[in-house]
Formats: structure tokens, C-alpha cells, sequence
């Protein structure tokens, strides 16, 4: 039922606990793919503030190999500027996996490869086309039109 | 043409900042309500890595009756999770004004009474509707839906 949200390598801890908490208030898990540019033990957690996270159904992964390798064959979507299909033209299926990479240079090209048909992008002024959005951002916009298709599942 | 964000005294940096960044890269108007918890002073803003602070479009109002006073007439959409009505499911019209409230507490009750039919929520899990999103968040989840609306004008 719920989506997943799956983080490959984050490197800014505000950005991945604005992103638990847009999971924890959807009901979606969040997978953490290693390495993390921060701590998630509980000590640093609590001192952070980030009060919702033992809320959190969350899996970390030591490698996107091990990430990749235990969901074989589920429904995938890429975020990443890369793509040539919009975010809010594709379908998404229950329990879609919504892959994000790093901040600094994104998902790596050769899984954007391989996945390429799976890939989509969010909109942006044709301007300012060599930024992106902030990655919590980004997240937040591709769960909410997910779970708008999606009918938002035990959401009110 | 463009959409207006309004954030009425907000109080982290970091989520104006990103909200900023979301206002350059759709070619929305960015409309800052008095207080604030922190500085705009030019060097503050450089001093924060905001390298896209120069291409703004930015307004700020002394507080929020000079704002309202400038603005009277035009369309405004309320964001408070004390709305009836969806986000997705008004009907945004060109040139709207959506205005967020404080991070700690939202807007003032007083408006929200006053703007009630404006009023806009973003769905949440049934068992988590204590909390809010991360205000950067709710701003790019709202902006977008906006945008897709009006066909993404300028943007690819």
C-alpha cells in the first residue's frame, strides 16, 4: 500500500529529515542507501530535534548494489533532471519505489541508464534550466502528485 | 503571469532560503511579511551560499496590513491545515497570491476566518494529523499543483 522513498547517498541531514517527515506524514517508508554524509544513530537523531523519526519504517542499505538487489522487479521512478518524461505525466503504481540521488550530482549515470524509461523530471523556468530544486523539495512534490493519482490512501 | 508565494514572518532561514530557490526556478514572485527570524541584509545572504538570491523577484511588507492593503482584490489562497478544502482541489487562477504562515504556528486565526472559502490543506496520514509538513514543503507541493494547472508557463 504505502509508497517508497528511497534516498541513494544523501549528504545534507536537513534534507533527509525534512524527507522523513514528509514520510512519516504520508505514510511512506523511507530506504536510506549508504553512504549518508551524517549520522542516523539515535543519539545524533534525538539531538537533532527530529522528533517524528522513531515513527519512521525505515531500511538502510550498505550499497545501492544491496538496495538494487533486494527489489528486483519492483515499479521504479528516478528523479533526475536527466529525464525526458515529466513527473506528472507518467502513472504511478502502488508501492512505487521513487529513487532520488545526491544532492550534489544526483543519481549515477549508468542507473540512470539502465533505467531509463523509468526516469522523470520536475518542470523548471526555461531559464534557469542548470539549477534543481532542493531535494526534500523535489521529494515532497513527486510523493504528493503519487499519492494524488494514488487517491491518498489513509490520508485526510 | 507568474504566481506569487507570500510567506508571512517567517522564522528559518533555510526554508525561506529553499522556498526562495523554488520561486527562481518556476518564475514565481516571492513576497516576504515582516518580521522575520533572520537577515536579508545583502552580505547575510552571500555570507548563506544563496547564489541565486540576485535573480529573485522579491517584495517585503513592514507587516502584514501593508501587505493586504497592496494587495486587496487579487486572489489569494490560504495555506492552513485548519482549511476544509484540498489543495488540489481549487482551481488556481493566473497571477494567484498563496500565502504560508509561520513555521511554529501558521497564520493568524483572524485571516484564515477571514479568507475561509480561500483556505487550502494538504492531506495527511489519519494518524499523524498533529503535524505539519516542513513549510519549504508545502510550498513546492502547492506551487506545483499551481503550476501544472496553468500548464507549466515557461517551463520545460
Amino acid at each position: 500500500m504505502p509508497l517508497n522513498v528511497v534516498l541513494v547517498e544523501p549528504e545534507i541531514p536537513q534534507n533527509t529529515g525534512n524527507i522523513a517527515r514528509t514520510c512519516v506524514l504520508t505514510g511512506s517508508r523511507l530506504h536510506l542507501v549508504k553512504p549518508l554524509g551524517f549520522s542516523i544513530d539515535e543519539k545524533d537523531v534525538r539531538r537533532a530535534g527530529l522528533d517524528y523519526w522513531p515513527l519512521l519504517d525505515l531500511t538502510v542499505y550498505e550499497n545501492l548494489q544491496e538496495f538494487l538487489e533486494k527489489h528486483k522487479g519492483k515499479k521504479f521512478y528516478l528523479a533526475t533532471t536527466r529525464a525526458n518524461k515529466y513527473y506528472h505525466e507518467v502513472k504511478y503504481e502502488d508501492e512505487a519505489f521513487l529513487i532520488f540521488g545526491k544532492e550534489t550530482t544526483g543519481l549515477p549515470q549508468w542507473l540512470i541508464d539502465e533505467y531509463y524509461e523509468d526516469c522523470i523530471r520536475i518542470p523548471m523556468h526555461e531559464k534557469i534550466l542548470w539549477r534543481s530544486l532542493n531535494l526534500s523539495n523535489s521529494v515532497a512534490i513527486i510523493v504528493y502528485e503519487a499519492l494524488k493519482q494514488l487517491g491518498f490512501p489513509n490520508m485526510r
